[in-house]
Formats: structure tokens, sequence, C-alpha cells
């Protein structure tokens, strides 16, 4: 959490907890009494996420969370799934068609807990979404990523290897994310809603226009091999028609911008 | 629980544990370290915990009791997963095949539940099965449970109704499950395996069996409707060849001895 971009105006409170802390988030939740809970806390460092036995505690605190936030009168809440709850042998991800069949213990978690928390909303007659975020980028990412690992090499110099350059990803600019999220709490959808460009594009282009932007091309060597799920890639047509939102953000230049932060971050921290 | 029926000779030893107390849980895993855990707990009182809110805990508690025994050494778990997980519009349930797709709180949650341990299984290199347990009975069952309220009127001479006759269920006596749950565990089967009988049927059947052996079948008046889901039964494919298990109580005897087993628990209340 930066606390740094929130306005000084006393607009916004913050209020700070472990959420996987009983007594935490039961004090938080009965002190704040939010009608809107927007949950995006979840274990989530690349690579160990995908397998951190922690994904069995976010289930339970997500699902206590959410519980508490009903019972102090909560109405409205957004929580944060992924495109990994689907079975990407599928390619195409549309909410409520393609099979749910996760992977991985992370995907698994966050679509057991998706599932849930549509049907407690139901029953506990609070209004619940679930996000499905796809490939997100932008700052403050962690720094294995393709992107940052991709622009600490090029920066100094050296040689990058960009591998399953041949896999199309739907990568989305975190504040259109951020935007799609703040979009979908002030409306009624509930349950899962893809939250991705809509357009599928490859991991080798990608670090193609990496590359470009920092004028280091000929230091990128990029694999073109395929090996599991070639594709994946979100239906917006939930998010267009119930929720009303689309990708605002021109693609080449979110890309762009992230690459010029992830540079400048990089030469502080070795000035440092 | 009751322990009366336990042999008194030390080979079973008893732990008592709140498994929603976090300490409590913990202490109990790794005080025991037991090798093999069959876990049945949860919030299961007819008709509330279709959707007790309880549900969730119970994911919560399930997970992280699972967790802990696998970080204590142990190797093999059987959960209690239930037929409402299945989307009861296919009828016929079968692992693998049949939607999930659980119209309630409690369906919802287990199948979550379920899911998450199955995925957990695989990374903590635990061996995980989910039992599905179809519809249960004998004795010590809830008493506003289909035969314990029809045996209650019709033992005192009152008229009784039986309403979604035309209904097919699968149901089980409650010693072949523990039966199943048994075999289940010595094997390494994992993931979904439904417990069932494998034979539909119909609700008005098994009210007049019970009216029969109580010999009031006159004061009997079965209703044939149909509402929703009109079968719901289990494949048992799965549970005969590869756990190696098929029911082998005969119906008509199981049914009648709980009858006699709820007649005799009535008498004796009525008496107290």
């Amino acid at each position: 959490v930066t606390s740094g971009s929130v306005p000084a105006d006393g607009s916004i409170a913050w209020h700070r907890a472990d959420l996987l802390d009983d007594h935490d988030r039961r004090t938080l939740v009965a002190g704040v009494r939010a009608d809107a809970l927007v949950h995006l806390a979840w274990c989530a460092k690349p690579p160990a996420y995908w397998r951190d036995p922690d994904n069995l505690r976010w289930v339970g605190a997500t699902l206590e969370l959410v519980r508490a936030f009903a019972s102090c009168g909560g109405t409205r809440v957004v929580g944060a799934g992924t495109c990994a709850e689907y079975d990407w042998r599928y390619g195409l991800c549309t909410e409520g068609l393609t099979p749910v069949n996760a992977a991985t213990l992370y995907g698994a978690s966050k679509a057991a807990c998706g599932a849930v928390l549509d049907a407690y909303g139901r029953d506990a007659g609070i209004s619940a979404a679930w996000a499905r975020l796809f490939f997100l980028f932008g700052p403050h990412d962690s720094a294995v990523r393709l992107i940052p690992s991709l622009v600490a090499s090029l920066s100094a110099g050296e040689p990058a290897r960009c591998t399953a350059g041949g896999h199309y990803r739907d990568f989305l600019p975190v504040e259109d994310a951020a935007a799609a999220i703040v979009a979908l709490l002030q409306t009624d959808v509930t349950g899962p809603v893809n939250v991705g460009s809509g357009t599928p594009r490859s991991v080798a282009s990608m670090a193609r226009a990496v590359a470009s932007c920092l004028g280091r091309e000929t230091l990128l060597t990029v694999d073109e091999a395929v090996s599991e799920a070639p594709l994946v890639t979100a239906s917006i047509e939930r998010l267009h028609r119930e929720v009303g939102w689309r990708p605002t953000r021109e693609f080449a230049a979110a890309l762009e911008s992230t690459v010029r932060w992830w540079a400048s971050a990089q030469a502080r921290e070795a000035s440092a």
C-alpha cells in the first residue's frame, strides 16, 4: 500500500489492519461500517503465489471479511478473482460459459472464494461481484515480472531473452483495471465479470515493444515457442454490456509509461 | 459425537476440539500427529444449514485443518462433500462430468472447499479425496428429517402427509456411507468420489416403506407432485472401480432397522 498518492484533504480515511488476524479484521469492519467493499488483498508475490499454502488462509479470511461486512450493514462487494480460474485449454474465457477448472492452487482458491461469495451474496441479501483480472501491468508491481525484468536487462545494456513468446495473453494496464473495478462497484452486477482488454497480444510483441521503448531492439532475443495454453484472452462483453465500461487507455502509451516508470525506479534504486 | 460405542480397550483415543477455534485446532493436530484424516464436521443442522452463514467459517476451518495436518506429517485426507455440489438439472451425477453448480450456500461452500483441497493436495504432496455424500438415513440423525418425522406421526396414530413424493433421490444407509469412507481412506484415490447407492428411489416409495414397517399404511397420504430437480442420483462407477467398494446392506432391512431405532428413541423420549 502506498499512501503517498492519497489526497490530504481528509476526503479519504486510511485504516490499517491485518486481514489474516481475526481480531484486527473484526475491529476494522465494525469500526468503519462501510456500505461498499473492494477487497483486493491476497497472497500475490510471484512466482510463489501460484502454489503458496497461504492461498488457503486467504479463502477463509476473505469469506470472514465479507460476512462481517454484511453483518455490519454493508451492501455491495467487489472481490478480486483471476483469469487463472478458467480452464485455459478453451482459450477465450467467457463468464458462465468457459469451464472453471483451475490448474493451480491460486486459481482454485480464487474460484472457490468467488463461488461461495456468489451464493452467500444471494442468501445474505448483499450484492457481490467478482472481478476476474487478466494479465495486468504497470508501476509498483513485483520486479520479477516480464516488463521490469526486461527493462532491467536492456537498460543495463545486457542481452535479454523472451521465452514463450508465442503465447497470446490478455494484457491490461493496471490503471484500467482499477477504473473497471470502480465502475463495477457502482453497478448491481453480481457474479464473475472479466476485467481484461478483450485483445489477445503475444508475449513476443510485448517484449519487442519494451525493447523498442528503450531503443534496445538488438539486445532482445525472442523465442516464439509455445507450450501449454497458447491463448488466454478475456471476453469483455459482460464488462461492456452490463457494467458499461471499456478500456480507455491507449495500449502503446500505457506500455511506454510503464517502461519509463520501471527504468526510473531501477535507476533510483541503483544510485541509492 | 457419541463416545458410548467406542471400545474401552484403549485401541481408540478420543481427542475433543472445537475446529472453529484456531488454537484448539492447531493444538489438536500438532498433538495427535495423525497420518490419516477423515474430516466430517460442518454445520449440518437441517434445514438451516442450506443457508447458514457458518458455511463460510467451515470452509476456512476445513482448509486450515488440512493445511495443519499436512505440515504435521499427515499424508491422506478424506473430506465430506455433498451431492448438493452438482447442478441437479442433470439428474445423474457423475464425478468430473456433471457440472458443479450448487443451488445453495451449503453446496457452493462444500464444492469450493473440495476444489481447493484437490489443488492443495497436489501441491503439498498429500493425497486428498472428497466423498460426495448423497441422501443418507439412519439413527442419530436430526429428528426433522423425513423418516423420523414420519415415524413420529404414524407411531402416534396421527395422519402423515408425504409431499414431493414424485422426486427420485439416491438414499444410502449411514452405515454404508461410513464403510465407503473407510474404504476410500485406504486407497490413494484423489478428488471427488460419489458415495451413494447408485439406485434412484422415489420419496413416495420411501414414505410407503416407513408406513409399512409400522403397519400404518392407511395413515399416510402421498403427494406425487414434482417441482424442481425430479431426479438426483449418483453414478457409483468411480466408487466401485477405483475404490473397489459397493453398498452391502440390503436396503429394505436397513430402512426397517432405522424405522425401529426411531420408534424406540421417540418412545424413550416420550416416557422420559
